[in-house]
């Protein structure tokens, strides 16, 4: 019996079809496997304790409505929590700006199945979050590829890229997955201005933000955007142009699957009805102990652990660059986040540099797949999160190693 | 500023302009108010403390895994234990047969996202499901309405539906909702016949099996469609074209959003990567949960406590319905699940009398809105898992009440 959808789905999903990286990278799962291929947080310092009694609280005080089904639009306190902070962000927003989402994917996937029609066309910065290509690709969504460099997306080249009026503008403005930069204090206001000026969407998608470990935060563009706003029509309530999400699994646990997405009520109202069809509601237990964890202040506490040890595990990973990596290699320096971004030396490709890697056990993911438009094949992504510094420095000697003789072997070709 | 997306959506969502019904059930929420409009379970059987020992034990000994991302195809142990079930009832199934859902809400969109292409339509019997309306609506699915009575689909009348190619059939075989209406034993085994001659998938939707009050279980569909297949093909893992949809949502809690479908490996394949891009994975902590009190057989003893309570509230609505609606008025006698269905006589319309009954604080859902073709507008749903029977006497008098009023003021029109 050979059904239709083989066909429809397998075109939809070509972007997707990263299944020879997957199956390589599936050994990564043994044992004395080193592995800076996932996006995982480090588990060590999930906050097991205060999530077990904040449990214990919520079950006993408010049991039945844990378990009930809740509101599409989400634990209102919760909705309400989001909503002050970004009141106090210079974003004046109520309970109908906000959103919860089953994570911050949930927010890229329903944004996907508003704003995007077959044949529109997506402005990223590459390289770019592979899941959210995966999510709009879905929806027949195509990329261009907006020119970025080391201070992200360079504003004084989107006009013409504009112009031809994308569905909308995808930007992570700090310490990007996967390349760990950090768009520029002032181009956040240009991209603002110009995105504002042609009509064009921005998804604002910010889930490191809080994991800065130097220098001072950057506005949100959402923040210019209101501003901008508030100087133009005088509104009390944020109804501009920017999506702006983020999620508790940074902070706090990404098992829970609790994100969030501020926006325009009117976008929110869309953006509701596309959750009921999708999920009906996130999780109302998750939701309740984040809003738990989050207004009792312990989530900002908390913060500075996970800071203090990403950025230890930052500065190994750097060392041990410097250490073990050849000349000619290059490497992002990335001031908070999850993820550091190494080119290698023309002509080097990253997936065939992975299976020696394999070999020497010691696995990351090739940049290609984060590149819509091809290219990349001589850059990959490094994790620093979820190894302590002492693996750091070992499985970068190792991957030092392979590098050192996938390059002699190419010299040599 | 205009977005593009303004107007597309709103095509795309015509279906789902249920918003006046919406506005007015909002009063519901006051406290002396009598529901039987939303399709909640009853929380007075929600197993808080079981759940809270459970979350203590996970936390205590996994808590790393259950705060951390997991696989996108769901927790192994649990995605086991869906499958060991399948094989016991006759469908020879493993892991890869196996997607955890985030509720089984979830796996309706994902199964629009493959199998639906725009301007594709789906088989449905109505009335049905709303909220799977709503998300294949999105996908660009039309509706093709099959005849259908209180045995469920009239499969005798099938052969020219299916030999239009549906995308898929949507049936809900158990005390489906909205109507109550159990699809009869044999003609479960002739839909699976014809869909598997003409080559159409069946999309069974069983959130409600469990909660059955009387009589025996009658086989899914897609165990029929596992014994055609095993007949014909002697394949030793399922591979058909019924993917079968349930959850944890009614026998323990919907507040968790955990669910499943059972599907042919390849399929699965295709929806697990739609689920990437959708949300990740579902919530670890919530799979766990459900892990831990499914594989105890706590869940099988707790489920018989929910259908205790379930009959005796179907036993109290029937009863008021007989004692104080008037004549001419019919309605469906459910073997189980959690809803009924009234039908007025023609000419009364349900939201009329929605108008009506809230102003005797007591409210319901009208029909029209289950029906993607129009029609039904002398039909409503009545919810009766949610009230206690004492509440439920007060709140069928009322109507009742509302109802003659509404009838008599037809008549003298």
């Amino acid at each position: 019996m050979a059904f239709r959808w083989e066909q429809q789905f397998a075109a939809r999903t070509a972007h997707m079809s990263s299944s020879a990286i997957r199956e390589l990278l599936k050994v990564t799962e043994q044992p004395d496997f080193i592995s800076f291929a996932g996006g995982l947080p480090a588990p060590e310092v999930f906050p097991v304790a205060e999530v077990a009694a904040a449990a214990q609280r919520i079950l006993r005080d408010a049991g039945a409505q844990a378990l009930q089904y809740g509101a599409t639009e989400g634990y209102r306190p919760l909705r309400a929590l989001v909503a002050e902070r970004m009141t106090c962000a210079g974003v004046p927003a109520s309970v109908e700006n906000v959103l919860i989402t089953t994570g911050s994917q949930q927010a890229l996937d329903l944004l996907g199945k508003i704003l995007v029609d077959r044949g529109d066309h997506v402005l990223v910065d590459t390289p770019t979050y592979l899941a959210a290509l995966q999510a709009w690709s879905v929806y027949g969504a195509a990329y261009v590829e907006a020119p970025a460099d080391d201070q992200g997306v360079r504003t004084d080249a989107l006009g013409p890229l504009l112009r031809a009026r994308p569905a909308f503008i995808y930007c992570q403005p700090n310490f990007q997955n996967p390349a760990g930069v950090t768009l520029a204090a002032e181009r956040r206001e240009a991209l603002v201005r110009l995105a504002a000026r042609h009509g064009v969407p921005i998804v604002e998608d910010d889930p490191y933000r809080d994991l800065r470990f130097e220098g001072a935060d950057l506005p949100r563009l959402i923040e210019h955007d209101a501003r901008l706003r508030a100087a133009q029509t005088h509104e009390e309530q944020y109804a501009g142009g920017v999506s702006y999400l983020s999620t508790f699994s940074k902070i706090l646990a990404p098992g829970l699957r609790v994100g969030w997405v501020v926006a325009a009520p009117e976008l929110i109202g869309k953006l509701v009805q596309a959750k009921q069809g999708a999920d009906l509601h996130t999780a109302t237990f998750n939701q309740m102990l984040a809003y738990e964890l989050a207004r009792s202040g312990f989530l900002e506490r908390h913060r500075e652990t996970i800071v203090r040890e990403y950025r230890a595990r930052r500065d190994a990973m750097l060392a041990a660059l410097a250490d073990s990596f050849p000349e000619g290699v290059t490497w992002t320096h990335p001031a908070g986040g999850m993820f550091l971004w190494v080119r290698l030396p023309e002509g080097l490709d990253a997936e065939d540099l992975l299976r020696d890697a394999i070999a020497q056990q010691v696995a990351f993911v090739p940049g290609a797949p984060f590149h819509p438009g091809g290219g990349g094949r001589n850059t990959l992504r490094l994790n620093f999160s979820n190894s302590s510094p002492e693996t750091i420095r070992v499985g970068i000697a190792r991957l030092g190693e392979a590098l050192r003789t996938r390059r002699e072997a190419a010299v040599s070709v």
